[in-house]
């Protein structure tokens, strides 16, 4: 008997039939990628706005098949991925919504969480309980189909925030998806999540962009990026990001980016104080804790 | 004729007999290193604050001679360079003037420059017109003399600054010889070295010390730490860096790092505002700003 159990594990294939997903860029390219290398996915469909970046996301293997329309795409789906910008979630919801089998189960990849259960909770109706709201920490400043690699996750963490609504079979379904994927899987309240990932990620990417942006500003900007080394380039690496998404990630996280941003504006004022005082010690004390910090807590990887 | 005079060109040796280093650190170290690596030097005798750290020097083959005193240092150097935090520069100026034979160039690596040509300008005497500041635009965020690498300067810039009052001879020497390490050498106003470089490269040294210490600030720091991701890691890669040395370039550099740091501020709180008003356009137009200009003027290395 028990022999019998371990080799219909042994068999079972641990993977997904069908996977819809909506937005066929960098995650959701890669993580069709990443399932495919590990054979745990049968169809991948995709969806999106732009037919040219399915027909190169075809034509490199990421998906299998380019639906006509939404219902369509989640027609016999075992689970639709939802990866598209933050700004498009709701609309993605509202369109699939009453296409969704009854065992269908929904996930996402976005940036922030509270705001997308939110979404959730008004379009998907019943289907919410079988939403497991994520967001895959992984990500490089390029964007589209054509920047999809499949060893983007490996390694990386996933962040799942479920709701008490959310059927724990659903997080399982999407967890074991993420795994296969390269990802260790970590579970957060989704309004954790959102501070967090605003000090870590959203303010970072905020100070990068407005930091090109000063220097783009002066007349002299072409001498002055001639000038730049690597630690400026290190800096800045970031600002090459999608403006969309970013944008739709500020709006979507707003109050706890704004709160990171003003935390920060108060240490950059607290610099700026010593700096106007020729406060040596203060400065070096300032420089020291930081080198620190990064030295204790950021590791090489 | 002509043949003589190309034959001896060819034979003559471009390097310099004897190099004082005063700091055998990452900059100074690696700067001996590629001219060994050139055969461009004869002997480099080294001074500095730690015995410990000059003996690393000297078994790593970095220098040849530790110097009991600045006055031994010195004594039959063709070419004298400052390497030390820019804070003890003056000091340094103050020890070795007394000691400098007639032929001796000394030149430094710091940078600013404003503030080393007027302490070279107080305290080298007769030997300020062979003085020559420099500054090479190369590093990384570790420091001492085990960090020194041969390669450090291979294409990056030498940035000079030469006074009216600088012997052209001298600063011949010296841009040769930073050429033999590897370096292309350009030649700016003192002034305008400043600015360019308290925007470019200051700045965001403060700007990653500062995101670095508000993290470590909260109460969860440890936590956060470990969910940052590259970006986070990037933009923060130079608050790792020497906290004497940053303490010494803020205060040199002081009023040209108040107003880039002003004008950063102004940058970040003309964000904050479209964030405040839920400004999607405004942005997303930041946003793509930033993105472009660092597409046209951050080309990859």
């Amino acid at each position: 008997m028990k022999k019998r159990i371990s080799k219909r594990r042994a068999t079972r294939r641990p993977g997904i039939g069908r996977l819809a997903l909506f937005g066929v860029g960098l995650i959701g390219g890669s993580l069709a990628l990443a399932l495919k290398r590990k054979k745990a996915v049968g169809c991948v469909v995709g969806v999106g706005r732009s037919r040219a970046n399915l027909l190169v996301a075809r034509r490199l293997g990421i998906i299998d098949e380019i639906a006509a329309d939404p219902a369509a795409a989640v027609k016999h789906a075992d689970v639709v991925v939802i990866a598209v910008p933050l700004g498009q979630t709701a609309a993605a919801m509202a369109q699939i919504a009453p296409h969704l089998e009854a065992h269908t189960i929904v996930t996402d990849a976005g940036s922030t969480k509270r705001d997308v259960i939110a979404h959730a909770r008004r379009y998907l109706g019943h289907a919410f309980a079988r939403f497991v709201p994520a967001h895959p920490i992984a990500g490089t400043e390029k964007s589209g189909a054509g920047a999809a690699f499949a060893s983007l996750f490996d390694g990386h963490k996933l962040i799942v925030t479920p709701e008490p609504a959310t059927d724990p079979r659903a997080v399982k379904t999407v967890t074991t998806m993420w795994k296969l994927a390269g990802m260790h899987v970590i579970s957060m309240p989704a309004a954790d999540h959102d501070r967090v990932f605003a000090l870590v990620s959203h303010l970072p990417h905020v100070l990068s962009f407005a930091l090109v942006n000063q220097i783009a500003g002066y007349a002299d900007a072409s001498a002055l990026f001639k000038h730049t080394g690597g630690g400026f380039r290190d800096s800045t690496r970031i600002a090459g990001s999608s403006p969309e998404m970013w944008r739709d990630v500020c709006l979507a996280n707003r109050d706890a980016l704004l709160a990171a941003l003003d935390d920060y504006l108060g240490e950059l004022e607290r610099v700026r104080g010593m700096l106007e005082a020729s406060d040596a010690q203060g400065l070096e004390q300032c420089f020291t804790a930081a080198r620190d910090a990064r030295a204790r807590w950021l590791k090489p990887q």
